[in-house]
């Protein structure tokens, strides 16, 4: 798979990120990932909200698996990446990463990962934590699992 | 006032609650004094979610102002104590404090505090931190002030 | 493997728990969990702190693999399980549940789930979240793997 | 005091920030405030991981008081300005504010603010959130206060 087709987003560490370990506390990394999924359905033209108001249906998460490899740490700038490994009718299977972009240097100005992806060079990075998320589409009133809307489906494409 | 006045709640600090300079994360008392209000609450026979689907009303924090006196460390036990300040009709004060009861020390079984809180002396303990919130009663749909429900205002006498 | 053998720590589910689900956020199972393992080490006679200070090491999770089933809703009481599914001289994998103790009721008091856990009867509440979770033995300074002390192996038998 | 002197910082709500009542958890603003002074302090040229390591030394957050005005909901765009309100030897209070942007509305890039934060126009933005911060000066290893840095000091004229 080519690296166009990995959705890209920029974290940085904050305080409230690390623990007493003087590290990122494990349990904040599905936080980034779901910023990240968040922001790669937004740049498919899919809002979150907005879904939830006009058809009654949301995401919600159902199994995640995460490796933790390296630990990041305070101003640690981080990328983390979005791609689909599967794609059914009622839900999805994502794989995602957080890469060490650099070190408590300057910020990735989220506009430049955008539109130069390819420079960023995402392989080059040290990963940090990887893992797989299922999410499928539930009414938001119930729970219950529902397929997902056509004009979801086809955004994904 | 007396002790007697004082509801005193047990609250653990866990991994999840500190940063990476090695003490509770400042925004985490926030958390400890919502646990705490709402056991209070709960003692007094309101609890929160069945209030919601009851009367369709809730309480939100409208201010809060907090002074962080000394830092809690990993699997320090804290006491929490909530005392109302001021009673209005749509909304009420209370003064929080988080106390050190024991540094890394044997757990304090939530039964006994309930049972034997003048056993517990918080006035001898260091304040962690302490300070003022201000909850309001609001429509939950709207999110519109409205009067606290007489039965509440009953329970808080 | 008998009840006996599964360790219990009950936990409430507070508003900074959920989401605009109206559920508890998927992400928070992790320091549900986190806080029953460390109950459970306690449990064992083993302090996180202490040994970070006194041997210089402290368990850090290196694989987290989770099942959301059942949402949690506001005000819910569970109850979270812990047992060793494998363990190695440098990590251990634990098998930990989330289950639904009682919608909004009554809490159940700690020191009746350490003393009572064959009445509480697990089998019979609904799983909300299960999954494993590796954690492994590390040098806090480098974070480097190492053997796990020989102190906290014998507790763990 | 202008316009120009209010250091700018966009803030996007995620689901991890929100809470059953459908809004954003209010102690959350405080995370949202610490990342603003974080990437104001960064814009200074102090980066804090990085002055903890050759200073030993590191601000702490002290005394906190927030009025919350108006809720935020998923997907909404904030824009959280920081001021310097005081500014003493050992510590400093910051006035900080959580505008609202635009509900759900397309991303702020990070460079657009630093570049052209007079276009942004802050003054007609509804205030959801607004309070004052004080920070210390702290040395790390006992926290006991010290005077800040001659060259953080320059840094803040």
């Amino acid at each position: 798979m080519s690296d166009q087709a990995r959705f890209q987003w920029p974290v940085r560490v904050y305080w409230e990120d690390t623990d007493a370990g003087g590290i990122v506390f494990y349990a904040n990394y599905l936080k980034y990932f779901e910023r990240a999924r968040t922001e790669w359905l937004r740049s498919l033209g899919v809002g979150q909200n907005a879904l939830k108001e006009s058809t009654g249906g949301m995401f919600v998460v159902s199994e995640t698996s995460l490796r933790y490899l390296r630990p990041a740490r305070l101003d640690d700038q981080l990328i983390v990446t979005t791609r689909v490994l599967e794609q059914g009718r009622a839900s999805l299977v994502l794989v995602q990463q957080a890469l060490l972009f650099s070190e408590q240097a300057t910020p990735v100005p989220q506009g430049l990962v955008a539109e130069n992806e390819k420079n960023l060079r995402p392989e080059t990075m040290p990963i940090l934590c990887e893992g797989q998320i299922r999410i499928g589409w539930v009414v938001a009133q119930t729970l219950q699992p529902a397929r997902i809307p056509a004009n979801i489906m086809k955004a994904l494409q």
